[in-house]
C-alpha cells in the first residue's frame, strides 16, 4: 500500500461502505429518447430483468401521459418482483386544485406503485416565466401534491428539476422548494440536472450546501448534455447522495441521461467504499442486460460503449495484444468477465503473430507453428491488397479452413451477370443471373434475380440457386453492408472494400471481399456469408 | 451573482484565463479504434480541417509502423498549415541500441515534423513483466531517446503510459521516469491514463503532486474506459496541465479517447477561466468537424452525442418543447449555435435555418427570405431520404442554384447501362454506355467506356461523351468514393449514400447521390461533381 493509494483511500472512506440505491427511469427518461419506443411487453421484461439484477428502484411510467403506462401498472402487479420497487412518475398538482381532485395525483394513486416520484419546479424562472404561477403558490403545490401521497400511505421521493441551474441563480428559493418538500414528507429529495449543463465541482459543492439544510437522504439525478453525467453522478455519490438515477445505456431525451451500467461498474469496482445492487452477481449481467436493452429498444449496440460495449476490451495493436498475452491486466482496467464481457483480439495491419495465435485457439490449431506462420503472410498479403479481418472474423475462421485444408466449398460459381439499365430520371432495372455448381456432385443451377440494386439482385438469384440444398439459408439475413474505398488516391478505380453483417437466430457475422470491381467484392462477402453460415450449421468452425 | 456562483468563479481562477493546448490524436490513436481506417487522402483532409479550426498539434501518425504514415509526413509538408504544428509519433529507444542507431527514432527524425511525442514506460510491472528490461534501462531508454531528438532541433513531448496506474503502484518510479524526460529536455510531461482506469479524483490529487516534481509543463491524455475521459481530462486541467490529448468523438482503441470535442465545449463554454482553439470561431464549426470526421471514417453518427448529436438539442417531450417555446434556454444548457448545432422540435422537424443562411451567404442569397424556406424544406426532405450535406457542400451549392433558378444543366442524361459479367474466379468485365445530349442544342453523344468497376466504366463513358464540349474535365480527378447505407435493417435492399470527392488544381469538392441502387446513386454523385466543375470553371457558383 503506497504513499498515495492510502491517502485516496482515506477519502473515499474505506471501511464503511456505503449501499447506493440505483434507480432506474430506462421505461420513462429513457422512453423520450429519439427513436425510443417500448411496447407494454418490452417494459415488463425489462422490469423483470432489472428486478433480477437487484436494481433498487424501477420508474415504470407516467400513469397520466398514456394508456400504456396506465397498464402497465396494472399488469406490473401480477410480476412477483424479489427486490425493485416500482415506481410510478407524476407532476405536483397544477395550480388551484387541490391535490385531492387533480387528475395527476388520481393516476398516481389509481396505479397502485407503492412508490410515487414526483417532480416540481426549483427553478424561479420555470416558476414564473414557463408554469406562470407565483413562486408561493409553486411551494404550495410541492407541498400539497407530497403530504397528499403519504396521507394515501405510498412512498415519496421528489424530483427537484433544474435544481442545479435554480441553486445557481437563486440559492435562496431552490433551497425553499426542497424544504417544502421536505416538511411535506417526501422520504427523499433528488436533485436533477435537468438540462444537463452542470460540472462535477459543481454537484459536489451544490448537494455539500443541501445536506447541510435537510434531514432526510438525497439523490442525483444527471443527463449526459456535457458528456460528463457519469463523472457527475458519482460526484453526487462522493458528496452523500444515497441514490443515483439514470437509464441503461444512457439513453434518453437529448444526450440521455446517465448511465447506470458505468454508474454502477464505477461504483462497485472502480470507487472504495461503496455497495450497489444487492444482488451481487447482478454486476456480472450487466452486459447481458445492455445488449437486452438495446435489442429491446431497437437500437444498435455501441460498440465503444464503456464495460459492456463489444471493442471495450478489444485489443488491436499488436504491442498491445504481445503485452495483453503476457499480462492480461497490463491493457485491460479490470477483467471483463467481472462485468459479464470478454476479451477480443482483433486482426490489422497492425497485427503480430499474438493476434493469430489467440484469435486460432478455437481451432486448436495454435500448437501448430507452421500453420500460424502461413496464416499470418497470408493476412498480411491480404492486408496490404485492402482486406481488413478485424471487421469480419468469419471471412478469417473461412480464411483459417482453407490455409488449414480443412475446407470443402459448398458450391462453385460458374458465373453472374449484373445489368443495370436506366431511361431519362427513372430509376434503373436491375437483373442478376447466377450460375453456380453444388458441390459434392450437385447440379449445374441457373438463377435470374431482380433487385433493387446489383448486389440485392445478385443476393436474390444465389439464394433461389442454393436453397433448395441449403434450406438453412432461408434463416439468415443480411443486417448491414459497408463499403470503403482504399486507395482512394485511384478514385472510381481503387480497390474496394465491401463488409456483410449476416445474422441467423443464434448469431450475427461479418465477411468482407475486396476487389477493384464493387460488384466482384460484393459477390465475395457474400459467398463467405452464406458458406460461414452452411458451415456453422454443420458444426465445421470448431475446427 | 448570487453566493455559490462567486464561490464557484472564485475557485475557477476567473480573471485569469488560461490558454490550454489541444492536441489531436485521431489519425494516430484514433485510427486504433475498431473498424477504424483513414486514407492517406482522408489524413490530409482531417489535418486541414483541424488547422483551420485552430487545434495546436495534429498527431499524424506513426512513421515506422506503415507505409501510408511515412507517406503522410512526406504529403503534409506541401499543406500550408496556418496554426497547427504536425507531430510524428515513437516509442522510446529499443534496449541496448544507441539512439541515434534506433530504427524507430530514425522513422521519427526522417518524417521532418517539427514535432516528436514520444511514448515511453512508466510503471514498474510493464518494465519488468511486458518490455522485460531492468528498471534503470528503461530511464535510460527515456533519456537518451529525447535528448537525442532535443539535438535533432525537434519540439519533444514525453506519453508517460500507464502514469496513473504506475504512480498508484509505485510513486518513485513513476517521477524518476518523467524526472528523467525533463532533464533530457523533453518540452512537456504527458500522463496518460493508457487503461482508462483512473477516475477524476485520482487524477487530480496525482497531478498536483507530479507538478510539484517537475517545472515543464504538464500534459493529460485520457481513456474512456470508466466512461469519464471527458470529466478526467477536465480534472486535469483544473489540478494544472497545459494540454489536453483526445481525439474527434472520441474515437479509438477499446472505449476510445477523451473526445475533445466534448472537452473543446466544457473548457470555453462551461468553464470559466479557460481559453482554448486560437481561432475562437472555430468552437462554431464542432458540429461541422464532428460530421466531417464520421464521413471520412465511414462511421455513423452518434445522434445523442454531447453538444454535436443531431439529437443533442432535440426536444421530444410535450412539455420540453413547450416551454422551449417559451424560454429557449428552459431546457437548453447553451446556445446550440455556439457549437454551430441546431435545436430540433422532433415533432415538427423544425430546423436548420441558420445553417441554410449562413451556407448560402456566398450567394448573396439570404437576405431571400422566402427562398431560405424553400431550401429549408427542401434540404429537410432530402435529408429524411438519407441526404447529408454536411459532407457535401458541392451537392448543396448546385441544390440552391437549382431552387434560386439559376441552374442551366450543362448536358441531359437519356439513358445509361451497366454491365458487369464474370466467369469462374477470373475478375468480371465491366461496360457502360452513356447517351446525353449536351445543353444548348449541343449534339447526342453515345459512348461506351470499360472500367474496373461500373462507377469507373461510367465515369470513363460520360467523360469520353463530355470532353469534346467541356476540356477543363481533362483537369479533374476523383480523389474518393464512399458508400454508406442508411437503413440498414433492409440489408441489401436499404437505399445508398454515395459521396464522391473530386478535385482539380485549385480545389477539393464532395458530392452526395442517394438510391436504392448503388449505380444510380453513384450516377448522381457524378454528375454532381461534374457539374460543379464545370460551373466552377464558368464561375457560376458566386450567385
Amino acid at each position: 500500500m503506497t504513499a498515495i493509494s492510502t491517502i485516496l483511500l482515506a477519502k473515499l472512506n474505506i471501511g464503511i461502505p456505503m449501499y447506493v440505491q440505483l434507480y432506474d427511469t430506462t421505461l420513462r427518461d429513457g422512453s423520450q429518447g429519439e427513436g425510443v419506443n417500448f411496447s407494454l411487453q418490452d417494459k415488463l421484461l425489462i422490469t423483470k430483468k432489472l428486478d433480477e439484477m437487484g436494481f433498487d428502484y424501477i420508474e415504470g411510467g407516467y400513469p397520466l401521459s398514456n394508456e400504456k403506462d396506465f397498464e402497465y401498472f396494472q399488469q406490473v402487479q401480477s410480476l412477483s418482483l424479489k427486490h425493485a420497487k416500482v415506481c410510478a412518475f407524476g407532476m405536483t398538482r397544477r395550480r388551484g386544485v387541490e391535490a385531492k381532485d387533480d387528475t395527476g395525483m388520481q393516476a398516481l394513486t389509481s396505479s397502485k406503485a407503492p412508490v410515487c416520484t414526483v417532480v416540481g419546479k426549483t427553478s424561479d424562472l420555470h416558476v414564473t416565466e414557463v408554469l406562470r404561477v407565483d413562486l408561493e403558490e409553486n411551494i404550495a403545490m410541492i407541498r400539497d401534491s407530497l403530504s397528499y401521497l403519504k396521507s394515501e400511505g405510498r412512498e415519496v421521493l421528489y424530483d427537484a428539476e433544474h435544481f442545479f441551474d435554480g441553486f445557481i441563480a437563486n440559492p435562496e428559493y431552490a433551497l425553499s422548494t426542497v424544504r417544502a418538500a421536505q416538511e411535506a414528507g417526501a422520504d427523499m429529495v433528488v436533485c436533477c440536472d435537468t438540462n444537463g449543463g452542470t460540472l462535477p465541482e459543481q454537484i459536489a459543492e451544490i448537494l455539500a450546501q443541501v445536506q447541510k439544510e435537510l434531514s432526510i437522504p438525497l439523490g442525483i439525478h444527471c443527463h449526459n448534455d456535457c458528456d460528463v453525467a457519469v463523472a457527475n453522478s458519482l460526484a453526487g455519490v462522493d458528496a452523500g447522495a444515497k441514490q443515483v438515477q439514470g437509464t441503461i445505456n444512457g439513453i434518453g431525451e437529448r444526450c440521455g441521461n446517465a448511465d447506470l451500467v458505468s454508474v454502477a461498474a464505477n461504483l462497485s469496482l472502480k470507487k472504495e467504499g461503496y455497495e450497489v445492487l444487492t444482488a451481487g452477481a447482478g454486476l456480472t449481467h450487466l452486459t447481458e442486460l445492455s445488449r437486452y436493452v438495446y435489442e429491446m429498444a431497437n437500437m444498435n449496440f455501441r460498440v465503444n460503449q464503456a464495460f459492456v460495449g463489444r471493442s471495450a476490451f478489444a485489443h488491436k495493436g499488436g504491442m498491445h495484444v504481445h503485452a495483453v498475452n503476457r499480462i492480461a491486466h497490463s491493457y485491460e482496467h479490470i477483467n471483463p468477465e467481472t462485468v459479464g464481457n470478454e476479451r477480443r483480439i482483433l486482426v490489422s495491419e497492425l497485427s503480430g503473430r499474438s493476434n493469430i495465435v489467440a484469435l486460432t485457439t478455437k481451432f486448436k490449431l495454435d500448437s501448430d507453428k507452421e500453420l500460424m506462420g502461413t496464416i499470418l503472410e497470408q493476412v498480411q498479403e491480404l492486408e496490404s491488397q485492402g482486406y481488413q479481418f478485424e471487421a469480419a472474423e468469419a471471412s478469417f475462421d473461412l480464411l483459417v479452413k482453407k490455409l488449414a485444408k480443412t475446407y470443402e466449398p459448398k458450391f462453385q460459381r460458374i458465373h453472374y451477370r449484373v445489368n443495370v439499365e436506366t431511361a431519362r430520371q427513372e430509376n434503373p432495372l436491375t437483373e442478376a443471373t447466377v450460375k453456380v455448381k453444388i458441390a459434392g456432385g450437385g447440379e449445374v443451377r441457373h438463377e435470374v434475380g431482380e433487385g433493387d440494386g446489383p448486389v440485392n439482385a445478385l443476393d436474390t438469384a444465389l439464394r433461389k440457386a442454393l436453397i433448395p440444398y441449403y434450406p438453412g439459408l432461408e434463416e439468415m439475413t443480411l443486417v448491414d453492408y459497408k463499403v470503403r474505398v482504399i486507395n482512394s488516391a485511384e478514385g472510381t478505380a481503387a480497390s474496394v472494400r465491401v463488409v456483410i453483417e449476416s445474422k441467423d437466430d443464434q448469431d450475427v457475422w461479418s465477411t468482407i471481399g475486396v476487389s477493384e470491381n464493387i460488384i466482384e467484392a460484393s459477390w465475395l462477402a457474400l459467398v463467405d456469408a452464406i458458406e460461414y453460415k452452411l458451415f456453422k450449421d454443420d458444426g465445421e468452425l470448431q475446427g
